[in-house]
């Protein structure tokens, strides 16, 4: 996916996120950096008829509530009814049962394109979908992905993206990046945007790359006395100022397939 | 209304918000800027008491749900019953039935003394008021005012002020607001914070001008390599420097009359 | 507490947030910035869960609502439950009969390790407790730190800081955190987050001065034509690149005991 930036920024895709309360104004000024049209509506009333007019739906489990949880429902439906590409961000999924039980049901209703978390959040979402325990350093992507039938982000110190068949390994980022919240839940949202252009394991890599990229460029703008507020804003800014030709060069992607 | 600024930062109207997750801070931060006081709550078992003592009521329907509507139903009577102005902006009223009857109840039940949207948003309004449908390029905001007896704020890529008599053309602004979340619920609620100094049309002119003016200090100030998420920044921070001299001198207005 | 921010970024202790929608997003950040680790679930289906397993709960009444309300009540008995100190800010709680009830259902309920908030406020908190009118230039922050069995932290235009027994007066920070919204629940925050180092008055007293030191320096760092909005990522920033040396050098604390 080689001009995927200037296709968002020319399309620009509606991308509708059901999504927490604490970090979704930075998730929609990532994807408004992105040349993407964010839509936050999470209310059952309103989210199927506004997830079927998207052109990708995100769903984020962030300060989840039972109503946000049956609008996530009512949405992933939607969006699988007319071939959207859904993602599923399970945000802190082994914190609680209500996380947990909720994950099963979205996990069993919907069909998601992609979903993207870290190590300790992805291992959860196997041990939900398959049903039985798994051990932290035996956790395997590309189990996920067979199982739950979609391509798995899952982030760290490295990244890996996987489809099953494809596998990437992204090293790209910053630490300070774990020092700003919704880092997270941004790449989740940029993801969506991306499948949103093409709905592929590549398009899945080239989102974590951006988002990567965009952390090295924020950190290396930082200077003294900025710190982590400061460089939230530069990664955004970093997105809107990104070029196909600066993340085709700046991305550090290995194909491990 | 010369020296609404200085009225502002001498009286600190109290403005509450019924308004969205996603730009709530931003709208908090940019009354705090003009020299308001914003108050956010959102509750159906306090929004009348809190309305009630407040000097401004701006009632915003991104992710709406059912309680906030509820919210702004009791609030706006409140209002209403105290001569408190009351302004709506109809996010994305067109995008749901659950936005379009929320709309439609509010227009029944509550005087506003402006609404303040986009074209696509405004028509949408005007069809619910009216009961008939309206082509998008016979829009007039004239219209809208005559039959919700309200002052009407359309943005676009030029602004139209009119309460229905007296009509003001603004072109202040930059391109980039478009690439920054909230830049129209900021307006909406500065229109409250303007309209608690007077309740007049000028009012409503002297707020789009204000939020333009802003835009473009805060667009000139960007410098390789900033982005929208820093133009935020630059944009609240232009309010807050904002002095009635620079606004009356800055302002791009155009009296139609 | 000599090398409380030290201490806070070893054990990156989890400080669980059942907070306002408005200033969520800066609470976390502020923490992250601080070392602590921020989760801010509000569903009554998961807060005790999550409380029993953090260091540290604040339970703030802003944006409150009937089910934020329950998700405190659950959260706060479980923190009590294994030890877990919580933190009180009663955002508002003169403005409407809801919040007064909440606080006095708290209050009743929950013991809480500080409660923060601004004079008005913490009158209002005193008067619902004693269940007795208060003048409000009669009003005694021991008093209240006595009859609540709670640590006091008043702040204003000089903060005081109060177990009943010791009591620090703080006189640090800048006029223009008055105009930062959130300004008073990132320090609540701080708060939960010393407080889960070490649960001590001293510890209140040195987030009081952590926070107003931040102000200062964000205050400080200032150039034409920032404003509200840089300054609210000064502050944060602060706070990031703040060491125990610096606080204790520029702290502004007299102890009044």
């Amino acid at each position: 996916m080689r001009r995927i930036l200037s296709e968002l920024r020319s399309k620009h895709p509606l991308v509708h996120c059901i999504t927490n309360y604490v970090t979704a104004n930075d998730c929609a000024n990532l994807l408004l950096a992105a040349g993407a049209v964010p839509v936050m509506a999470d209310a059952p009333e309103e989210t199927a008829e506004i997830a079927a007019r998207a052109q990708a739906l995100v769903l984020n489990l962030g300060t989840l509530s039972e109503s946000r949880l049956q609008a996530m429902r009512l949405a992933g439906a939607a969006a699988n009814r007319n071939g959207i590409p859904v993602v599923l961000d399970p945000v802190g999924v082994w914190a609680s049962q209500f996380r947990q039980s909720a994950a099963r049901a979205l996990l069993r209703e919907i069909e998601f394109a992609a979903i993207r978390g870290n190590a300790q959040e992805m291992q959860s979402v196997l041990e939900i979908a398959s049903g039985a325990p798994c051990e932290p350093e035996r956790f395997d992507p590309g189990e996920l992905a067979a199982l739950a039938r979609t391509k798995v982000i899952c982030t760290g110190a490295e990244d890996l993206v996987t489809d099953g068949g494809k596998t990437f390994r992204i090293t790209s980022g910053d630490p300070i990046q774990k020092r700003i919240t919704g880092a997270g839940c941004m790449l989740s949202a940029l993801t969506g945007a991306f499948l949103a252009a093409e709905n592929s394991v590549e398009s899945c890599a080239a989102a974590v790359c951006a988002m990567g990229l965009a952390g090295e460029l924020a950190a290396s703008r930082m200077d003294t006395p900025d710190g982590n507020a400061s460089c939230r804003n530069f990664l955004i800014d970093a997105v809107y100022n990104m070029t196909d030709e600066q993340l085709e060069e700046g991305k550090r992607l290995e194909d491990l397939t």
